[in-house]
């Protein structure tokens, strides 16, 4: 991502450097408006965390990959508990926060690029605080779904999540599903930018996904759902699991 | 303002009827986005303003109208000590609360319409919160204070908070400046306009003086300075007094 266009990274930085709490202002492409995140949510640690967020965590095993760490809160936890943890974020700003902080894999990375990886290097892939969003679209879901199989192992697991789109009542999330529709893209998918001060990010679309439309993402590629966590939540988290059939790898 | 743009007054309706605190998301016109007050910062009660605040609105006298009144913090607060006070404001939603609230004179009036109320109306202007800001300009300000001279008796009083804009260090600001000294316009004057939800304000001229630059406005008209209550800080509130000269009116 161009610096200039980094507000998430800048945001993060300023609220690294500056010791203050700062919550995200984000633009969704029906004008839309709305900070995005509680103040400092990028900069908690594990006793701040949601229950089903400190569940989750626990199930990592083995060398992990966390795609779209921030600040770095997820990977700066396992790698403390001895983990050997990479963390990977396409914001230059987002990386230099976590390699202030300590960590000591951070690579600027967008989830597009995971295929730099050598095959078979991850356990575990962390796609925590809804990143299962990053996966953009069906189409490219499945798409990385693939790239995710090869740099992992036998056993592997994804422990990702996301908002069920559809638990809302609210009319500017239910005309924005029927707006979605319209023109064929899914209803939870948002077309969003982060601003911070003059910085305008670029577009990019996140994904929400009902546990559903998870299932159908999954369809077809070597992953499958093994658990929900904290499903009575709009917010919910899946451990994902590989489950190659016999003879396809 | 047509109710399709009144993004502050509806922010205000929904703060007010779901009893949630929010805070403003303010754009400026070289893209700077910012949260422009505290979490429920209009609904305040007195207990909760500033020391500078407090003082000030304890020097309201007579008949006091309020412009900008917002939700009606400080009309309804004079309201309860027993004063005569109108509260206006251009936003609808805003003056819905405000009755709602128990503000018994309340009407959708901007400050560009003062002039409809009878000569001699009041004793006391009250532009707290900022609301010195609602002059807009230096030539606004002016033809403002002309009519504010003819709809208040001969001993009024203006009570006006602002801020200096000149006690910055950030560059956002700075640069700001810098572009309105290119334009033409007084470096304090910001173009913003008020979003929410899907609600997209109208843009509007919002005034920050420095004490020699509002001195500088107040020249010529029937207004000048009487005293500055908590100057230290970048906000600042005056009470402007009414001095015709002999022979003048």
């Amino acid at each position: 991502m161009k610096s200039s266009q980094d507000a998430y990274g800048k945001q993060l930085l300023d609220e690294y450097l500056g010791q203050k709490k700062t919550s995200e202002i984000i633009e969704r492409d029906d004008n839309l408006i709305l900070t995005g995140s509680e103040e400092g949510m990028y900069f908690t640690e594990y006793e701040e965390w949601s229950e089903a967020e400190r569940e989750a965590i626990g199930k990592a095993r083995g060398k992990t990959l966390d795609i779209g760490c921030g600040a770095g809160r997820h990977s700066l936890y396992l790698q403390n508990k001895g983990f050997d943890v990479t963390g990977i974020d396409n914001s230059n700003g987002a990386v230099r926060v976590c390699k202030m902080r300590g960590l000591k894999k951070a690579l600027v990375r967008s989830i597009e690029e995971i295929d730099k990886f050598p095959k078979n290097s991850f356990e575990t892939i962390l796609m925590l605080g809804n990143n299962f969003g990053l996966f953009g679209s069906r189409r490219k879901a499945k798409n990385i779904l693939n790239q995710m199989s090869r740099i992992t192992v036998e056993n592997a697991q994804i422990i990702a999540g996301t908002l069920d789109p559809y638990q809302t009542t609210d009319e500017n999330h239910l005309s924005y599903h029927r707006l979605n529709r319209r023109r064929g893209r899914m209803p939870g998918q948002i077309r969003i930018r982060v601003r911070y001060h003059r910085i305008v990010g670029e577009w990019f679309d996140y994904l929400f996904v009902s546990p559903a439309e998870m299932e159908d993402i999954l369809q077809g590629t070597d992953w499958q759902i093994k658990e929900f966590i904290g499903s009575s939540d709009p917010n919910y988290i899946t451990v994902i699991e590989k489950s190659v059939l016999p003879g396809k790898s």
